[in-house]
């Protein structure tokens, strides 16, 4: 099969690779019928997250069952399913508790040895644990389809960052990073109740969006303006809930300077850069606590899929590009020169 | 009268002030009959944190109202009384919330221009919302006396911490600090059903004390001996909840290691150095969450008060060591010393 594989910083290509076959009675191998290009896969495309050359990138994708092992239960050839960005054996400690990224027996897409999203198929590790099954009839619906593939990775990391942050009905919320995993951190909010939301970003095109995901303001400026500015709307105080969704130091200290005292802060944006941004001192005085992580998606895959599924949420206008396979390369440039948001493979 | 002032790093001596007076109509001056030395009085006392030279000091104390001004309600001449260690207004948005150290007019005693706790007496700004009645029969009592005095600033402390990491019925605990206030977290951790509470801590005078508040392991090395042990205690994964009453990188970083995936710090130690201790990636790897900071203890005052007179905590045995007034100076140096764990003054 034709595979995306990365085999030194900006060195991307789409190449033969051998196809996967079950190789536990508790794998499936899934052709994969739509992937897409995440932000933290530019860390690697960047060479600021290290790969192996040769390993496999990609870990969002969704598509067809095309064979199951003797022991899935859930699953059979045909079933159109999503799976979350890392794979959990539902039988451990974390995965009863919904905390599938810390299970011991899980894994990422695309770490070494294993298929990456942005391939024709992949073989899927305890399927019945780690995959959710989808309605048949969405595989014909291109919109619903393209929801559907934001919940395998940046709704339920920007669902994870509301939760860390705290919302609920009537507070303020203000999101730092107006990328794809940002912009669905409005939507969560408004899922969740949020009075206020308060999307902080430079880009019409993207603060446009977050408009549409429920933000009642725009902050478009930096630095110390912005953190002035969402002190005002905020009757001086700040937000009750703050999203960080960029993982920068410079996002993280704006976070903590926009947070209300007794607030939170949801940190989702994977840490880059030796320093943290967080000044101990200020979070100490005004008592903000920090609460996130890599996203659990698979914990929130159930309601986040009945809510696109009756349409309380739609985030399929994170994709604002679409290439076919042989393109991906192109997909990560318009990425990394941020002509485009978030990039969707149609296989 | 007689209070202690700070002159300089390890210059603390009792001298002649002017006698406090009401200035507000919403004042009282308490006359002191209890006070007590901080762990975080030793930062100013060794030079860490900066005091203007003067500077009167010592935020914990209990005593009895001497006179009240005339839009006092709450408390009248001779009254029992318990003080948090900060002054709120009572009536700000962050003191309806319980984060009265929030309130902006509040502030903490020993600030340049107020009264500290280490002297004969103290002007009480807002005294309705920032005192606590005490029954009156307790100033005959010394243990039940020296227990509340724990209120004014460790026990809340304590329980800050506990409840910033999540302590519930059943969950496993970890406490880094075997100060007074680590000792009340462990004792915090009890009252709200930890199950398994493992304390920190190489003096045995002060680990008897925490199994004494309910710790039932006692971990007695450090680094990564600590980490190993507490990890074994806890089946590989690690605590719960882990309370951090230190505020150095070295105890923060103790403290993320053994906090387990998904788990919470709740943090009370005051943070010093210029790094924060806090490695972010695996934080965020591990979905850890960090909590805490500066004690709102006037919202908890009147649960653990009741809590003290009932029975069923009793922090007395944080104090170790009594001075006369005139002795502050004695007690700062045996604290600095570790030769006292946590010195009250009798006036």
């Amino acid at each position: 099969m034709r595979a995306t594989v990365i085999h030194a910083p900006r060195d991307i290509r789409v190449e033969e690779v051998p196809d996967p076959a079950l190789q536990h009675s508790t794998d499936v191998v899934v052709r994969v019928l739509r992937a897409c290009i995440c932000g933290s896969d530019l860390w690697a495309y960047r060479g600021e997250s290290a790969r192996k050359p040769g390993q496999r990138i990609g870990h969002e994708f969704l598509g067809v069952v095309e064979e199951a092992g003797t022991e899935v239960r859930a699953f059979k050839a045909g079933d159109l399913v999503v799976a979350p960005f890392v794979w959990s054996d539902g039988t451990c400690d974390f995965c009863a508790e919904g905390l599938m990224t810390s299970c011991p027996e899980g894994g990422f897409w695309g770490s070494v040895g294993s298929d990456g999203g942005q391939g024709e198929a992949v073989r899927v590790p305890f399927a019945d644990a780690t995959l959710v099954k989808l309605p048949a009839d969405a595989a014909s619906d291109e919109r619903l389809l393209t929801a559907l593939l934001a919940l395998s990775d940046v709704m339920g990391t920007g669902h994870h960052a509301a939760v860390g942050a705290g919302v609920r009905p009537g507070a303020s919320v203000a999101v730092v990073g107006d990328g794809a995993v940002g912009l669905c951190g409005v939507l969560a909010a408004r899922r969740l109740g949020a009075e206020r939301i308060i999307a902080l970003g430079r880009h019409t095109a993207r603060t446009d969006i977050a408009r549409t995901f429920g933000a009642t303001d725009v902050v478009a400026v930096r630095g110390e303006e912005a953190v002035d500015a969402v002190r005002e709307m905020t009757g001086g105080q700040g937000a009750h809930c703050v999203i960080e969704a960029v993982g920068t130091e410079q996002s993280m200290r704006t976070a903590v300077s926009i947070a209300r005292d007794g607030g939170a802060i949801g940190y989702v944006g994977v840490p880059h850069g030796s320093a943290t941004g967080l000044d101990l001192g200020v979070m100490f005085g005004r008592n903000i606590a920090l609460r996130g992580g890599v996203a659990p998606v698979r914990a929130y895959l159930p309601e986040l899929l009945a809510d696109v599924l009756n349409g309380t949420i739609d985030p399929s206008p994170v994709f604002d590009a679409t290439v076919p396979l042989d393109q991906v390369p192109d997909g990560y440039k318009a990425m990394d020169a941020r002509t485009a948001l978030k990039v969707m493979v149609r296989l």
